[in-house]
């Protein structure tokens, strides 16, 4: 067995800019798992609680960059990071910036031009963890940009949350959250409007949740089964028609209605079903709808 | 060790009326289960099948009714399991209907009155499965009405899926069939939108598959969370704020857009969110749009 050495000289090295909930929640994670980070925030003063935890204060995002091999970012939007690299821009040569700020995909795109202009490598990340699930096993992290930079970083990354590498485009991973964030939307608006039916009745919403989490299990398998027939185009085989799940959403939407729920949540799944119908897919799979959502190319 | 009697007579009897794909299911489990069956259809060369497995012929509903302690109907809707009751009328005295048709809970409360006044044991069901998954892991019936028939009969039951009794009103089955489908299609549409949004960079459907399985699964962990806060009326710890929601949300149908992709399914919860920071509940829990969708009793 070999003994850990920890002073800080041997711990590898990590700076982190943005000290919000997130960045606060990153640097634990990064001191648990022994590394040595440098951290610097706008507003000096949220910087003493990772301080007494053992990370170093910078005094300028240009000396945290100095300080350590790879950079993460972490502050409110795009515009952001561009006010804090700017002041630190010179000191990004050779270095590695990830930026785990949330924005969208040309922001990311943006930001990858900026930060190649200045010899840097950029990973793109973004965080699908609430600042109390950072490490935990429900928590990942998206990348995108440079794959060397992953593969490099990979052990410090790992440290944050369960890596995914989503490919070259710094785009990618911006474009991924926000596809999951629409999946997960959806879910929980259908969870609330559920519950609102439910309600009619007087059941407490705690007693819907077990048979709610073992539906959208199946749910997700089934899943697996629509992706299949988008990817091979054949929506032949039908087991969950168009036209039977037109019929279950508008009854769907009458029923709330006669309840005395506001239905408007589940309008636009119904006009998107007539829609299908309306074009001969009646007796499609319920996966032939992306053929009516997705972009023509 | 004891040896199982396989001779009919020492089987227990479960009578099936309505043998299109689910009711041939049914049919299948219970006799896997060592329970005679006896069916009946309109279309009689659908109990071919069945009989060829075991099953014994009915010629008339009435006649089905009599042959078993229980009765499953299993048929296209509400106004078909009238019909075949009318049929078979005055033999229901003594026995216990089990309806797993699916319809709306007025449907259920209409029919409860209507076999109670034929001296028979009603219980309302909702069958969570599809043909291939009953009998299996997957697949969860719902009951509600007569506990007293659910009891004496839930070996039976127990032989098509887990069977979870909601209570005495008949109407309960049905509600919970209704919120359980309102957020598996909310899933099942965000899935697809997500979907089209990766098209856009060419990622195939297959790959999403893991990933927003693996979201969901963090997102019904979080649905205790907001059944906790609607169950207390709590809403301060905000965690996830109705207004950082509604920036987005709106981000996310703007990028949408901005991609080519209709972001219809999107707009409603946008506007919910929209009038929860209207109502002043910018920095109360997303859970508080339950609120904004519950009737005012």
């Amino acid at each position: 067995m070999t003994t850990r050495n920890s002073t800080h000289g041997d711990r590898p090295r990590v700076t982190i800019l943005g000290l919000g909930r997130m960045g606060t929640a990153l640097n634990r994670a990064l001191l648990a798992a022994h590394y040595q980070t440098t951290v610097w925030n706008r507003t000096p003063s949220k910087v003493d609680g990772p301080v007494a935890l053992g990370a170093e204060r910078a005094e300028t995002p240009g000396a945290a960059i100095t300080a350590s091999p790879m950079t993460v970012v972490c502050v409110a939007d795009y515009a952001g990071v561009q006010e804090v690299l700017a002041a630190g821009g010179t000191t990004l040569r050779g270095r590695t910036l990830v930026n785990l700020t949330t924005g969208t995909p040309r922001d990311a795109r943006d930001m990858a031009a900026w930060v190649a202009g200045r010899g840097a490598d950029y990973l793109d990340g973004a965080m699908m963890a609430v600042p109390q699930s950072v490490a935990t096993p429900s928590a990942f992290f998206l990348y995108s940009g440079s794959q060397d930079a992953f593969d490099r970083h990979r052990r410090a990354l790992d440290a944050l949350a369960t890596s995914h590498y989503l490919g070259h485009d710094p785009a990618a991973a911006e474009l991924w959250d926000l596809a999951l964030l629409d999946s997960g939307y959806a879910a929980l608006a259908g969870f609330l409007h559920g519950l609102a039916l439910l309600d009619t009745a007087a059941v407490p919403p705690s007693r819907f949740v077990p048979l709610v989490a073992q539906w959208l299990r199946g749910m997700t398998e089934y899943m697996s089964e629509l992706a299949g027939e988008i990817e091979s185009g054949d929506y032949s085989a039908g087991a969950s028609p168009v036209g039977m799940n037109r019929a279950a959403v508008m009854s769907l939407i009458r029923v709330s209605e006669d309840l005395g729920i506001d239905a408007a949540l589940l309008g636009p799944l119904g006009t998107l079903l007539e829609r299908g119908v309306a074009q001969g897919r009646g007796d499609q799979s319920f996966a032939s709808l992306f053929e009516l959502l997705r972009r023509v190319h």
